[in-house]
């Protein structure tokens, strides 16, 4: 049996990622939430955390004993684990084209990151302008997602990046969100994309827990004061 | 035929990850450097870069036509294509935790990586010594690798961290170099560890190419306004 072990679903991007792919691709799993209270070292979050995972990060995939604590690291046990659901695109190339997007993402990307951090609840499209306005760092991270993901729509024969849903599509999932929650400036081939994603119906599962949530943590929210209501 | 582009050997620690994957696992390749000139749309480094990478970084792996553009999709590539070469670990559970291991290393030790750029040729121990007492991130980092490396060490049958030499050991290659340049305070197993690494003949190899470079890039150097002489 499978246990995936995540934060918050209106904050954890990181987390997103493989409850997205496991639920979008059919695979069974057991899903334990570990609320963000805190991330000091006495916090609920990081004493629970302890007993599967010495990173203190979510997510964390435990199979009887072996715990894997990335989520990238994950993607890669299930793709190994479940060769007949096509969690990579099949084609060599297309497959290296598309682990050289998700690596770029794993370890990239740190001012949209950073600026923008996933908040599914939140409407923030005057703060999203405003970012845009004074963060060329910010512009280039959002033009270098259009640079990698225009081929793909305009040549590919879609839905999703390369074709049909893969790993590629639940590592920017959390980007899709981020460009909806602060309204960033995005082409309509772009922005159609990021509303398929949306509509997916893992991602519309995830949404839903995370509207349900009504944690507010401040830790999470350089914008807000207060929950939308 | 595989060539591998690659940045300056002193400076370029994303470079020596499948640099040294490669070399010391005997898998054949060219190789083309680089050099950083600065990083800039109109540098000599950009602009060559242009025909294979859109992504504007170092390295990348091409192979007829197609263009790998991340170190970690470049090292999955690679422990596809050569199966033999065993380049993870062969064990399931051995190489998921590999896998957590490298992955956390891509996205993650910000703050070592940021204090501590790789510098090969120089010695800097005392700016080692004031950062170790001025920032707890950078001690936090260290014992995060202390954690992920000592049971593997104490446990294992050596030599490398998963016995023979694996993607782990030559994504943890460039780090060795920053705790051996900024002479970082690491317990005798860690350090032991860090000096076979050292003494891996591709890493041997790389180190001397380094030395030789004499590219003196100020962009690149915090802490130093000249070369060592
Ligand atoms: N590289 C990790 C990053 C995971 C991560 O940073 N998770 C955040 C929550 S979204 C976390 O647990 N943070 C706790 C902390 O930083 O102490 C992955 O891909 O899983
Ligand atoms: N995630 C990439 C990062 C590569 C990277 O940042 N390379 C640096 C050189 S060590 C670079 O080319 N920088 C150029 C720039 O930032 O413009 C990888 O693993 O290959």
């Amino acid at each position: 049996m499978l246990t995936l072990y995540i934060g918050n679903k209106n904050y954890s991007s990181w987390s997103m990622r493989p409850w997205v792919l496991m639920r979008q691709a059919g695979i069974p799993f057991e899903e334990v939430q570990l609320r963000f209270d805190s991330f000091a070292p006495d916090s609920n979050f990081k004493q629970r955390l302890q007993a599967v995972s010495a990173a203190g990060k979510v997510p964390v995939l435990v199979e009887e004993g072996l715990s894997i604590w990335d989520s990238l690291a994950i993607a890669e046990y299930l793709a190994e684990k479940f060769p007949e659901k096509h969690l990579w695109p099949q084609q060599g190339p297309q497959r290296a084209r598309a682990r050289s997007m998700v690596a770029e993402m794993h370890s990239g990307f740190t001012t949209l990151r950073s600026l923008c951090p996933m908040n599914i609840e939140a409407r923030l499209p005057e703060v999203g302008a405003r970012l845009w306005a004074d963060n060329p760092g910010l512009r280039e991270d959002v033009q270098r997602l259009e640079v990698l993901w225009t081929p793909l729509l305009t040549q590919g024969k879609g839905p999703m990046l390369f074709e049909q849903f893969s790993i590629v599509d639940a590592f920017f999932a959390p980007v899709c969100m981020r460009l909806i929650t602060y309204a960033l400036p995005i082409p309509p081939l772009v922005q159609s994309y990021v509303q398929r994603v949306r509509n997916l119906p893992a991602v519309q599962e995830w949404v839903q827990a995370a509207l349900a949530e009504h944690d507010f943590r401040p830790f999470e929210e350089p914008y807000r004061s207060a929950p939308a209501n």
